[in-house]
């Protein structure tokens, strides 16, 4: 009998996660004996995606998120990437499987698979930073097909977690309440429900209910009871009281398991009975505004004063329902998201594309990807993402130079500029100290003070790096519009 | 200098990626003296999710994929659950967890997460089967606190399956032509990354270009080069003739890093050089039905037969936009689909909820999650899904009823039932023998050869169930309808 498959992840694995082309590509520059040709590449969202919810609308029975383009993008995912580039390794299984399953005989190729691993340099933005569309998050300095290798768990691991720290981001924008992330059950998998606990924390939120997240990373989670427990007793009543016996003051009533008029009067008896300093009421389906202004009544005509109790909001909650919650003063204590937070409706379409590579004689040779259109187009050469600050300490626009370009012309008389990318990697040693959350989402709240009008703010390309994107559109007839534009 | 976390996912830590909510109820239980009855969980979607994509729209400058509900899943996930069942295990690491950072004392219950296993008995639908709203794919008897710890990595590990198995079925039969995921890249995690393709390939895709899959399920997976490849040659006549010294016959032209028609030109020049008798030309971005069209013209006019090539089309497909390349004879020959099938739009949101619970005088108690709409609620009790088959070898039907409970007056003469559910894990141990991938994807296969028109499908409730749900509805006052509604 065959044993069941986990699908684990393992960093053994990291090398393994992607795209058989990766390894292709690799065997082939052996055999044209181009191999081992330092290459730098950078991983960029070249144009910012649609998926900012900030509403809902139907269409012929359908739901959608009514949803608008990202100003900026909050990223997050450079630790676990980092630790793939330190602990991966290319091994035997992964040797005997591209013999065996894939016919490769080549025995300088399959030593080259079995001692694979990551020997260069990596720069990178902290996370936590505002970055916007052509800006790259990460630079990579490696052989070719050393670098090559890591492009699917690059993306993979920074991409989503990028996502979800923005969508929280984007929450917490809206209301400053606090924000719970409960996503697990709602992740694609038990590793995604990690990356987006982490990636919420760092957006914004102010706590997770994921133990594992809170085992890795030593955060407290938080969570009371479900269905499942009230469901367990004969009625809410006793559910209710062996919660209350338990939790005294802390505890939290669950009230939409049935029917959530029933179990709020079953509720106020208990805290009555148990005399009671405070308790929490938790609503999880339905209107949720009507629900809120019905128990505020009910508290009020009892005489229940607003410190008596906090009022918790759950059910498939986005940064639109919750907008128009705390506009409508549905006065909520606070919100607990799943479903939505760690499933936006876009993916982050960052890709990590050759900027340059050293040829044989040693020349460094600039490379972007084109396309008829400059935004799809990625940027040039060994670049740097320089962040300038205003004499009134506000950002004033950022610049993508080269690494070194005079950007002085981009400055005025007492404006500051920061390098956004530091070395996190070098010579396949770690040399970055990786902050913890909290500093990671003080850093996202630093930023953010300084960003006066997100959708004013200026990203200039150095007249260096558009000069080399010009001359590679030139030299590849870029230069007039084909019949597929 | 703390070293980056990796975020790795193994079965030690499936018991721990879950909700704290989870181990509050066990705490709970304990302290009330009740922990430790044996309940029966359902896994089951409650309504059909709206992400079946069927074409795009745009309304105010943002791009929407036309949805319309689902008629019907396919299932998948199994094997990883339940491998998760049969592999995790409470440790020190998870009670130390709880007694440091949640600051727990209770003896009784830090020494239950240190022991926890489980011991149980699953039921579940073989993976690649059909099922609808309101069937559960997996029954679960167990102590409720043992269940109800692997809610979370039920969900996340079943759900998202499901979801890519799903929408690889629809783009399955929307064309007949070769179907490859290379979604990697676009994955939510790395481990995502292995659950779509192994998904992808369940719901009709022929295969994958994730090697890591490949190694995990010795499968074949495929890829040539990208454009990172054609970039570090100095132009793409060297890039090509590389290739193609390697590949010969085999070569794949990627034709769009820089100028499509120019690429074509090249390809075609080394085409006569090497006395190619075959190739492959792979378009990746643009409108692909105008390049296709082009293609095909231009190898006409050259009097290259449809034999000598194949066309391979990627760049962000859904099942909508094959349709309509299909509709209009792009006469593509493969498809390479990544962002769209391992991101559909939204999840399928399964619950994972309590049926039925023996009481202390083991008396069963049935339960059932109630909503004011009976497509929210769930229903109560031991069930078994019953797919009734006619006398002409088609599905005529679906019954819920009770295991055991007589179904005979919903089947005609001549008709044969078959529980779908089956033994997969019995008091902790593993009995049933998992199927390969190909023999999953037969089975689907199979599965909708007998299906004739699922908008018309009827899935029964029995009357046993029925009655006892009426009940709960009673006892719990949703006989009528409350002010939320």
């Amino acid at each position: 009998m065959r044993n069941p498959n986990p699908l684990e992840f393992t960093t053994d694995l990291a090398v393994a996660v992607g795209d058989y082309y990766e390894y292709s590509m690799a065997h082939a520059n052996q055999q044209e004996k181009i191999a081992g040709r330092q290459a730098i590449f950078d991983l960029v969202v070249r144009r910012m995606p649609a998926n900012k919810v900030v509403g809902e609308f139907e269409r012929e029975g359908v739901k959608y998120d009514e949803r608008v383009k990202r100003d900026f993008l909050i990223n997050a995912g450079l630790e676990q990437i980092a630790a793939y580039f330190l602990e991966a390794r290319g091994n035997t299984e992964l040797k005997t499987y591209l013999q065996e399953a894939q016919g490769i005989t080549d025995p300088e190729f399959l030593d080259w698979v079995e001692q694979l691993r990551f020997t260069g340099d990596v720069y990178g933005m902290p996370e936590g930073t505002i970055f916007f569309a052509q800006e790259h998050q990460l630079r990579v300095h490696e052989r070719f097909e050393e670098a090559q290798v890591f492009e699917s768990v690059i993306l993979n691991t920074i991409n989503p977690q990028t996502n979800v720290a923005s969508t929280a981001n984007d929450i917490a924008e809206v209301t400053n309440k606090i924000i719970l992330e409960g996503g697990s059950r709602r992740a694609g998998s038990p590793q995604s429900a990690l990356f987006n606990s982490r990636a919420a924390r760092i957006g914004g939120f102010t706590a997770s209910s994921n133990v594992a997240f809170g085992m890795e990373y030593q955060e407290k989670v938080g969570g009371t009871h479900g269905h499942s427990y009230v469901m367990l007793h004969p009625d809410e009543y006793s559910a209710f009281k062996a919660q209350t016996n338990t939790l005294r003051d802390k505890v939290c009533f669950l009230l939409d398991t049935y029917n959530l008029q029933k179990a709020f009067e079953t509720a106020l008896s208990i805290v009555e009975e148990e005399n009671l300093e405070h308790c929490a009421f938790r609503i999880d389906s339905g209107n949720l505004l009507q629900q809120a202004h019905w128990i505020h009544q009910q508290m009020k005509d009892r005489g229940y004063g607003r410190e008596r109790y906090t009022l918790i909001a759950s059910d498939d909650l986005t940064a639109g329902k919750i907008a128009r919650l705390e506009r409508e003063e549905a006065d909520i204590d606070k919100y607990l998201l799943g479903t939505f937070v760690v499933n936006p409706p876009k993916p982050v379409e960052g890709v990590y594309k050759l900027a340059a590579f050293y040829d044989d004689k040693e020349e460094l040779i600039l490379r972007g990807k084109l396309s008829e259109s400059r935004e799809k187009s990625t940027l040039p050469g060994i670049k740097q993402v320089y962040r300038i600050t205003g004499t009134d300490g506000f950002y004033k626009r950022d610049v993508i130079a080269f690494e070194g370009e005079d950007i002085s012309k981009y400055l005025n008389e007492g404006d500051t500029a920061e390098g956004l990318l530091v070395p996190i990697i070098i010579k396949g040693e770690q040399v970055y100290d990786f902050p913890t959350i909290a500093e990671i989402s003080e850093r996202r709240k630093e930023q953010l003070a300084k960003l006066r009008d997100a959708t004013q703010y200026k990203v200039i390309v150095s007249e260096g790096v558009q000069q080399a994107q010009d001359m590679i559109r030139e030299d590849y007839g870029f230069a007039t519009r084909t019949i597929f534009s």
